[in-house]
């Protein structure tokens, strides 16, 4: 009888108490686990050590799945023998602008029922934040670095109905938003969620001739950014 | 000092228990309110009776934010004033692909502070079930009900890259299950998640091809609908 794949949740920030931020149904789904796909083995091992107890994350045994995994068939043989694997993601939700899908579409394909938990998306969470549309949006990952395919991007982005939504490395946040406030019109919404769920969290949503007057520091921390 | 707006989750099913899908947090921030803005009085009243007492609710007013709703400036004053409100949906996470954006942006221009907590969203639950690319997706809302119209958008959508997300309503569903086997390529993934959270879930993510050959009984059920 084939096993299960469990998606689970991980915290946005791995400093944080998980209990304001995943329903408890997590924690048993954890202590049913016979193993954990992670994207490392130090994070597998930091998530299970908010879970179970030091002896029963000995019997847990680890699998890494990243951008570097050629072989996904591997990682699926044990729920194929009828174990139950959890998946998760250095932070936030497995399989949304983290690695997992190809595991997920393996596992449809292979019979393995795939479930899944509540837990924080940082995408969804800006969005609610933003005040923009959440009946129309598109998450398109990471902008162009090159800095005349970033102003082109961003420019066909803003042209697009609804919200769009993307991501950026923390010590490039900065630079985005110096880069957005430079080629967006100024009636254009623009969102910045920072550090959120963690103490420092900040949203700021106003029209690009509204964010011109403002000042906001931004070091190289986590950020959203939404524009409709 | 201007008051507080809280985005609550509400669960998929208003059947369900709290417990495996909202974190403690919610609780918490339940109990803290002094109004509530629900789709309709009924759910209103309906989500309160999950968190707090008879006597609890009867302190706590509702308001009604929907479709209908033309005038939000009037939810707003007593936030201005110092009060905290929540907002919720009458299923899964306000503000996403449900009411509730134009008071979150109005609050953002009254300087009112906006919080959202950890909740469930058929959307993001079906992209992560689905197997297809959680690094680019969009979601589309609901899609046009004329025949022709649809078959269009249909076929637009297929073309555009990443996962397309979108819903319909209960009573369309295996209408638009038949449209899309009609209309997609046979490689094309197809994804319908159906009644997501509750004891009667499934999911069903395979290439059009594959679909074809698949007995996929579905009733007035309500789904998400995604392709690749």
């Amino acid at each position: 009888m084939p096993g299960k794949l469990y998606i689970l949740p991980n915290l946005l920030d791995e400093e944080l108490d998980p209990a304001p931020f995943l329903p408890i149904s997590v924690n048993a789904a954890v202590a049913k686990l016979d193993g954990l796909i992670a994207e490392s083995e130090k994070m597998g091992r930091r998530y299970l050590r908010k879970f179970i107890s030091h002896d029963e994350m000995a019997k847990c045994p680890l699998r890494v799945l990243n951008e570097h995994t050629s072989d996904i068939n591997e990682l699926i043989i044990p729920m194929e023998k009828g174990e139950c694997w959890g998946l998760i993601s250095d932070a936030g939700l497995a399989c949304i602008a983290d690695p997992g899908a190809d595991l997920v579409w393996l596992a449809h394909q292979k019979k393995i029922s795939v479930e899944t938990f509540v837990g924080p998306s940082s995408l969804i969470m800006a969005l609610q934040l933003s005040g923009l549309s959440g009946q129309q949006f598109s998450f398109h990952g990471y902008l162009p670095r090159d800095a005349a395919d970033l102003e082109k991007k961003i420019k066909e982005l803003e042209r697009q109905p609804g919200a769009k939504i993307w991501i950026e490395a923390p010590y490039r946040s900065a630079k985005m938003l110096d880069q957005l406030l430079k080629t967006l019109q100024p009636s254009t919404k623009l969102c910045v969620a920072v550090n959120l769920t963690m103490a420092t969290q900040r949203v700021v949503s106003q029209t690009v001739a509204h964010w011109k007057g403002k000042s906001f520091p931004l070091g190289k921390e986590p950020a959203v950014f939404l524009i409709q």
